[in-house]
């Protein structure tokens, strides 16, 4: 049993903060086997790994496929024997009858133990009940002396849940393993629940996230250990790879909970009944020589606008560069939209291999076209020009016989948006280049926007950034930038899509500043005519802002797929038929 | 208590199969209303309606609105004001702290009790423990001095569910509300499970289904109520509203349990510790003149090309009519698909809501322009013919720069076909009719299938029909028609998609008959590569039609709505990552 002295050694721990590939098994192992040589040149104790860091996260269907679990299997296996002389902490599924999310405890060439997630999050963007049956034990093991209890990402986020059980059985520090998505601030959501959870139960916390983008999803890393009285030890870098080394004070631990005179209440029993399974591992690992501590990698508190951009270039980054994509190419309108994204394409990819396309026609305004070239040569890209005036005259022409007897419409406008989607799939094809989208979440909401248009491509970079906060971020972009990136110009014009004389987006939305706190309200947090008007807004915006949304959906659902980064983003994060008849 | 006579009078029981809509709390509860009048002036004791009725299912996200979740209730109100005389038995949201999927049991104007689904399918197109907690109690209510449990959908399909702890409480005869999709044979295996049921409980079993389309899904009806021996008392139409009514005679069921020397077992007893919350309602209808039963409404076993020609005629219609459009147009390329489409249209909304649109180009055969016109012809329908080689010629000059030093390839393929998909949008926008497109699911599955371009569109007909179907369907209804409606040189000829001179698919893909079944194997079946080639397929093209599912995914993602007739179809069903390095 434990070795009840308070002058017990430092434990190193490691957390590798690693950007696992879903499905990409040879990958994903190759680097926790890189890691875990890395953790034992550095004399580190136990090393920990995301949630499902040897397939990805999340998974999804590929979880119904046997040979996706048995090669899942056979990867647990080669990183068992890679860890002679050290403890590893590892996500996986384990399968035993039925599947179950993960963590293998492997110490010294063994897997001497297996926690499976209690707590599945099966709302928001998440399905774990579709896939994993519910973990019943909360062991801990005893690691070089010390009681440490492992649970998975959502267990933690639960006052009662198998970290209090584990705290009740003897753990003085809680591994988290996660796979915890990015929304704007809620790495400082996550970090103020650890240090109470820290704080309640007089216990280290090491919580090991994953970075990098899957699909919609961008994980940001931010993985943290706390210290028993909720003091942050060490922070990982945010949307980066990282490996946070620690050697934890144990010791502190114990002198705390004996000054709170619970010290017995703590010692772990083998006749607790609410853990009957404790488990027991003693560590091999050397007493010896015990470095210093490796410096704190500190990170400042980034702004806001700084935290959304990064987490635009990783997924963006990521979901080119997975996919198999090396060029993005973009229609460069010379508004604020087509300029964000160009400039976080050539963050995520360098100016080589992003593509601007200029697509003027009768009512482009000089304004813009000379704005698209001015961006173009601000971020040293190539940019193509090609007027679409013959295809839409061909197409007026096509259509004469048909149309006479019409007037022009939205039709017309929606004819031009689709010749640049064209356009840009031809280049797309011809080349080998991803197409990247510019819609921002305001026009996404409520449907401005041309479907097979101005939507089509493979990507849609700031689907989920509303209008307000594109100005911002535009703004941050320049500023961060010893020279200004997007014009002034850009910023200051009225928005427009250009597809009709004098159009202003003004002329058929309410002003975005209006408009995106309504969208918040209605779209994010559910909320009804009602209470928006009650809060104060002219109800005959609500309404027409709500009956917009509503009418959308069958627009959203084919839209490309997007980065998250609000709280609740279109998609799989909001499931809305398409045939309803409800209002509002 | 209950009368303990053998000699019951027998139970009249109505079986209300209504189409209701998504979120038309108003219009369902009308229908619901109507139906209770009818149900009255039938003399029926029972009266009760799907899982859900009262929202409409699957109501998804809806859920999260505290004013759907009211209206709802108000909804409820309603009905039970509305149930003098009678007893209903109708689905709605429980909400009390948290919400349920519910049976709302209304006697005499009362609401005197509610059941909660316990078993809450969250597989396949299924999402319900995203958004419902699940029950815990199993009570049966004695109705006209018979005692009868309700239960919900999945909750029947469990042999040791709440069916039988119902039936140990005491339940004669078992009610079911289901909001059951269709897939192609289910209506079989439901019966075969009901019938189970039934003999192994010696319980009479309804089942009440809803019908129509929502969105992706058909929910086929086939209500039925089976006696203790498992024989089909009567069953609903498939694909259409009804209301069954029947005489139930549980007094044969008592004596059948007598027979079996096991009637004390099933005595309905206040000290049931497994039920404790059994409930008494008496049926305060008068005893007098039973009308004698209603003629059995008989339905021929039809044939399955039948089955699925009814499912996609039925959930397009509702798709369009439910959405608020009434007509539809379809390019007419003289091929099969667009053959079955436009059949199916015609069928769901009449050939005068739908138009042809034949899109000719210099790679277009004289066949299929021809059968496009004979079609045309045949169904009775519109052709409007747009050669689109106008626009195609300024495409190639407006890029002729651009593609300079390049060959021509699948990007000028595509080109075409985005022509095409911007004709029928501008249609769509100019006039307001829906766009079909006319993909099948072979297409889909290997995304042999044009972005933007074929894909382009409303609602995707037989997204989930294969290729091999579609020849069936097309046969099924040229055989069911007096006169050939598609015509013979349109089965006969060679499939092409006409983007190339010479093209034909064989060139590209595994001939269908070859192709279909490693499709069934790899996307519903999730087989692997190994073991689709030791069922004795060709290595090689097993190898390229799983790397051609896998490699468009994206395009799926992009994809319009299209109907669930499959075990599992492409969408909800089947959540696959785009970024997924997982081969096979």
């Amino acid at each position: 049993m434990i070795e009840e002295s308070l002058e017990i050694r430092k434990l190193r721990i490691g957390l590798a903060q690693i950007n696992a590939t879903v499905g990409d098994f040879a990958g994903n192992t190759k680097k926790i086997q890189k890691t875990i040589k890395e953790g034992k040149s550095l004399g580190i104790d136990i090393l920990t790994f995301p949630e499902l860091a040897i397939c990805g996260y999340p998974p999804e269907d590929l979880l119904f496929k046997t040979n996706f679990i048995s090669e899942n299997q056979r990867s647990v296996r080669k990183i068992v024997d890679s860890s002679s002389g050290i403890d590893i902490i590892v996500g996986f599924v384990d399968s035993s009858k039925d599947i179950y999310n993960a963590a293998a405890v492997i110490h010294d060439g063994k897997l001497v133990g297996v926690y499976r997630k209690i707590y599945l999050p099966n709302y928001g963007i998440f399905d774990e009940k579709r896939y994993f049956r519910t973990g019943s034990e909360c062991p801990i093991y005893i690691i070089g002396g010390v009681g440490v209890g492992i649970n998975i990402c959502e267990d933690i986020w639960y006052e009662d849940g198998p970290t209090r059980k584990q705290i009740d059985s003897g753990a003085e520090i809680i591994i988290n393993i996660s796979a915890s998505p990015y929304h704007f601030g809620k790495g400082k959501i996550r970090e103020k629940m650890l240090s109470n959870r820290a704080v309640n139960n007089t216990s280290i916390i090491a919580f090991n996230n994953l970075v990098g983008g899957q699909d919609e999803l961008v994980f940001d890393g931010n993985s943290l250990i706390v210290d028993h009285q909720g003091q942050l030890l060490t922070r990982g870098r945010q949307f980066e790879e990282d490996l946070l080394v620690a050697d934890l004070d144990v010791a502190a631990v114990r002198r705390a909970r004996l000054d709170h005179c619970r010290w017995e209440k703590w010692l772990p029993s083998s006749k607790d009944k609410q853990c009957p399974n404790t488990k027991v591992v003693i560590s091999k690992l050397p007493l010896g020589s015990i470095k210093p501590l490796l410096p704190r990698r500190e990170l400042k508190l980034r702004k806001l606008n700084a935290e959304i951009y990064d987490a635009l270039v990783l997924g963006t980054h990521d979901y080119i560069v997975k996919n198999g994509f090396s060029k993005v190419v973009i229609g460069l309108s010379g508004g604020i939209d087509s300029s964000l994204v160009s400039t976080v394409a050539v963050d995520a990819l360098g100016n080589k291999n992003v593509i601007g396309v200029s697509m003027p026609l009768r009512y482009s305004s000089a304004g813009g076209i000379s704005d698209a070239r001015s961006l173009a040569r601000n971020l040293g890209i190539r940019l193509i020009t090609i007027s679409i005036e013959k295809a839409f005259q061909a197409y007026l022409e096509m259509l004469a016989d048909t149309f006479r007897e019409t007037k022009p419409d939205v039709t017309e406008e929606n004819i031009q948006a689709r010749i640049r989607g064209n356009i840009l799939m031809a280049l797309s094809n011809k080349f080998g280049w991803l197409v990247l989208t510019t819609g921002n979440k305001s026009e996404m909401a409520t449907g401005y926007t041309t479907l097979y248009g101005d939507m089509a491509g493979g990507f849609a970079v700031i689907k989920d950034v509303p209008k307000t906060m594109v100005y911002q971020l535009v703004k941050y972009r320049n500023t961060v930038a010893s020279k200004q990136i997007v014009p002034i110009s850009v910023i200051k014009r009225a928005p427009s899509a250009e597809l009709r004389p004098e159009q202003q987006d003004i002329n058929s939305l309410p002003a975005y500043d209006l408009l995106d706190p309504i969208l918040t309200a209605y779209v994010e947090e559910d909320r009804s005519l009602e209470q928006i008007i009650a809060s104060g807004i002219d109800e005959d915006v609500a309404r027409q802002v709500i009956r917009l949304v509503d009418a959308s959906e069958y627009k959203r659902r084919q839209s490309p797929p997007g980065l998250k980064i609000t709280p609740k983003a279109f998609g799989r994060d909001r499931r809305m038929p398409i045939t309803n008849r409800f209002k509002g």
